[in-house]
């Protein structure tokens, strides 16, 4: 019988989490009940939203509590079943455990048909990170050809299709990065018109050139300073999608910074939230159209993988360190495997 | 030949503005030129919009210099008319100047059309503000029946409006302003549900009884800590309507405070700038909507009216004391006529 890894909060994390946080012990591989599928892990995806899940506050998505098995998008293999929709061997992805076997309610699973494309990509470009990217260009920003489109963590699984998307609708697109590898990857691969790192240049003084005619549409993964930067040069009714604030998730105290109701207001600006679980009835619309953009070479991506699931934490923390290119999964081999 | 008094921009206020940033001074009645109006002001209206244009940096009004004479909605009586729509004696409003009379191109102007209610409503209820009012709730709030509508500066010209039209909506409103008696006045007179005193009462806390389940839609006018209270009751999908952000506008450095975006995202509300000359083009059916309200009784107002153009800069000080109920005018007595 194979034991089964699986992490628990240890601590509910001050500031930037650490390894202390996490503790990885060892359970029974649980049996599957009616309706329920028993799946081992092949990806865990770890993601910056799941900071907010380990404050005791409440959010859009539940608390943890200390002592939990910390979730995840997961893609396994069905190892048993007791579904009918669902076989030994059938890959599929849903909301598991960061561990080597989860169970799961067969019908709280998708099967993954990504294609030619890679398994992994149903974490990534082809799961949540994608369509939020979808949404969040389509029904939030609604940018027009011609427009400028500027996105904050651009380099990362959500901003690098974001980016790509805005492309194809005829946009300019202005990527805010962390390094000179990351920019050069946003204007050599993936054909956004110009990128700023943000850590070696000014990003509000660079706009002025990256963005000539100003900014039309802001997806924003990151909030705070870099975000101010690109307030000061919002167009008249320009729109902003709100999808991330990670450099904000580390913050013990209420973050405070210049007030940007009065922006709003002078540029006639639209700021919307966006969640991808508002969109969940339309999930096959962005899915279709991300497989066939993928599959015929419109919209690229990348993958970030770590190796073992003894170091999920890491990868996770790495998250805010901007460690990551595309999307960072972790690859778990299931000790039954190894 | 009658003199022209007229207030110009005798400095850049620092701060709240003062009696010395303004200067009465004389000069001829101006003669109208092809296809203009000479109109003799009746009432001038104060807005604090006004207190952008004294800032020598760009907003959605174009700066005033100093030594400009200072602009504003007028309602007043043609004297002499060079332009085919206009003849001696009809009653005109527009955009003017703070004095006893001034030219306009005909084709800027439009007739006061109040019906039974008074002329100078065309700067109140009738005209801008109460136009703002309508299209906030009705574009950008858009609640519906059992939503919670909250608004700042509520007994002002443009917040008495929107609670009025949300009532007429089927919304339990809530209206926060500066004294009891403006307090008294939205709930006694005006119909709202609950009223906040942000001068004797903790706002943040007195919501959690006077909008039980949570803010659905929030029209504010007055920005700062105010808002920070509000934003704390913004329901999942909330809309903000920014229409001004008056605690702000007297300001040297730039205003910081909580940032707002990790809210905005948290509960995927949208917030979006107001200006009324953007619903230019829709402004006959607005003035048609409220002129029936007001002529049935379902939507009430009040003026404050302050008597002699020599105390326009008092009224207009007067705004940023929140010393006005409902729409704040200066009666202008023509020499003249005097």
């Amino acid at each position: 019988m194979p034991t089964n890894r699986q992490f628990v909060l240890a601590d509910r994390p001050t500031g930037k989490p650490t390894d202390d946080d996490f503790d990885l012990v060892e359970a029974d591989v649980p049996d599957p009940g009616p309706r329920e599928v028993l799946v081992r892990t092949r990806y865990l995806s770890v993601d910056p939203y799941m900071r907010g899940r380990m404050r005791d506050a409440e959010s859009y998505a539940e608390p943890w509590d200390v002592g939990d098995v910390l979730r995840g998008a997961v893609v396994g293999t069905v190892v048993e079943s007791n579904h009918p929709d669902y076989a030994e061997g059938d890959t599929v992805t849903g909301e598991l455990h960061w561990a080597d076997y989860a169970v799961a309610d067969g019908d709280s699973l998708t099967r993954v048909q990504t294609g030619a494309v890679s398994d992994s990509a149903a974490l990534g470009v082809l799961g949540m990170p994608g369509r939020t990217a979808y949404f969040g260009v389509t029904d939030v920003l609604e940018p027009s050809p011609g427009d400028t489109v500027v996105v904050s963590a651009a380099a990362g699984a959500v901003g690098s299709v974001v980016g790509q998307i805005a492309k194809l609708g005829g946009c300019r697109v202005v990527g805010i990065a962390g390094s000179d590898e990351k920019t050069d990857y946003l204007t050599d691969e993936l054909g956004f018109d110009a990128a700023i790192n943000y850590g070696t240049e000014d990003v509000r003084e660079r706009l002025g050139d990256a963005a000539p005619h100003g900014v039309d549409g802001y997806f924003d993964n990151v909030g705070g300073e870099i975000t101010d930067a690109v307030f000061a040069h919002l167009n008249v009714r320009a729109s902003v999608a709100v999808c991330g604030q990670i450099a904000l998730y580390n913050e013990e105290d209420l973050p405070v910074g210049p007030r940007k109701l009065t922006t709003i207001l002078q540029k006639r600006a639209t700021v919307q939230g966006l969640l991808i679980g508002d969109y969940a009835a339309r999930f096959d619309e962005a899915t279709e159209r991300l497989v066939r953009w993928v599959q015929n070479g419109d919209v690229e991506f990348r993958e970030t993988v770590t190796d073992g699931l003894e170091n999920a934490p890491d990868a996770f923390i790495g998250l805010f360190e901007g460690e990551n290119v595309g999307k960072q999964v972790v690859r778990v081999e299931s000790e039954s495997d190894a």
